[in-house]
């Protein structure tokens, strides 16, 4: 895909994070889109994340619902205010809690899509349920209750 | 420490999981240990773990969680049934669900304790909630519910 993720818009001191992080070098990198009302991200595990042999990590998974849960907490609030994506300040968004259901053991070798919906945008906290595929089966359902990013957290480079 | 963990315990073709498989190369490699009634395993964070720079990723919480609720599954069941670890046919033990409350950004640069209870042992199913502090403050709350391994899971190599 051409177009700019969700995760491209973070300003480069919040563009770290080992989930989903552009300048995260060792990172997993994911990125997220819009399709229609709901939102989108394929990740192709790499062979070493593994859980039993054959399957998929359920630490990995839980990675990428987070992050595309944030992600998507981020994009559904500059849609709400009707604003564009990345204009100033940066709606940064970070996880307050964290739910996934393993309906079925996750293969290797395929790529997984990640759909997110957005269930509740409520002041700073923003709900998403999400699902992720392995060849079009549900493999595991998650919940991500994202927060704006407390303004302490901000890096010092900024904030100064 | 020289005893060994729980982890140490699975047998070799079910030692591969990123977050606590020993003979995974690239992964985490989580060791977790009774103690007394709870049980313990420390890891210390990558410089690329990182969320928003300074804090830990929430995904890398949300995995040591998986891993030590997998593997205190699995010692609880051998004290249960009075095994010795290690002992077949092995206790191995996926996820069904796991859920993180992130209570405060968990900082970079300290080792990260990771404490488990066994809440229930009730057939294939064994109940851990567990707390991740830094700094001897709990920075995230957990709960995984963990199942046996389906057989079906079962590494071609060893099923034959």
């Amino acid at each position: 895909m051409n177009k700019k993720s969700f995760q491209d818009y973070y300003p480069d001191e919040l563009s770290h994070c080992y989930g989903c992080g552009r300048l995260n070098e060792e990172g997993l990198r994911l990125k997220s889109y819009w399709d229609g009302e709901e939102t989108v991200a394929v990740f192709v595990p790499r062979p070493y994340h593994i859980a039993i042999p054959g399957y998929v990590y359920g630490g990995l998974i839980a990675s990428i619902i987070d992050c595309h849960g944030t992600g998507t907490a981020s994009a559904a609030v500059y849609r709400a205010e009707g604003r564009k994506m990345g204009t100033e300040p940066p709606l940064r968004f970070v996880t307050a809690s964290l739910r996934v259901d393993y309906v079925r053991p996750t293969p290797m070798g395929v790529p997984l899509e990640v759909r997110g919906k957005i269930k509740e945008v409520k002041g700073r906290k923003v709900v998403v349920s999400a699902t992720v595929s392995a060849g079009g089966e549900v493999c595991a359902k998650g919940e991500v209750v994202a927060v704006k990013m407390p303004e302490q957290m901000m890096p010092k480079s900024k904030a100064t």
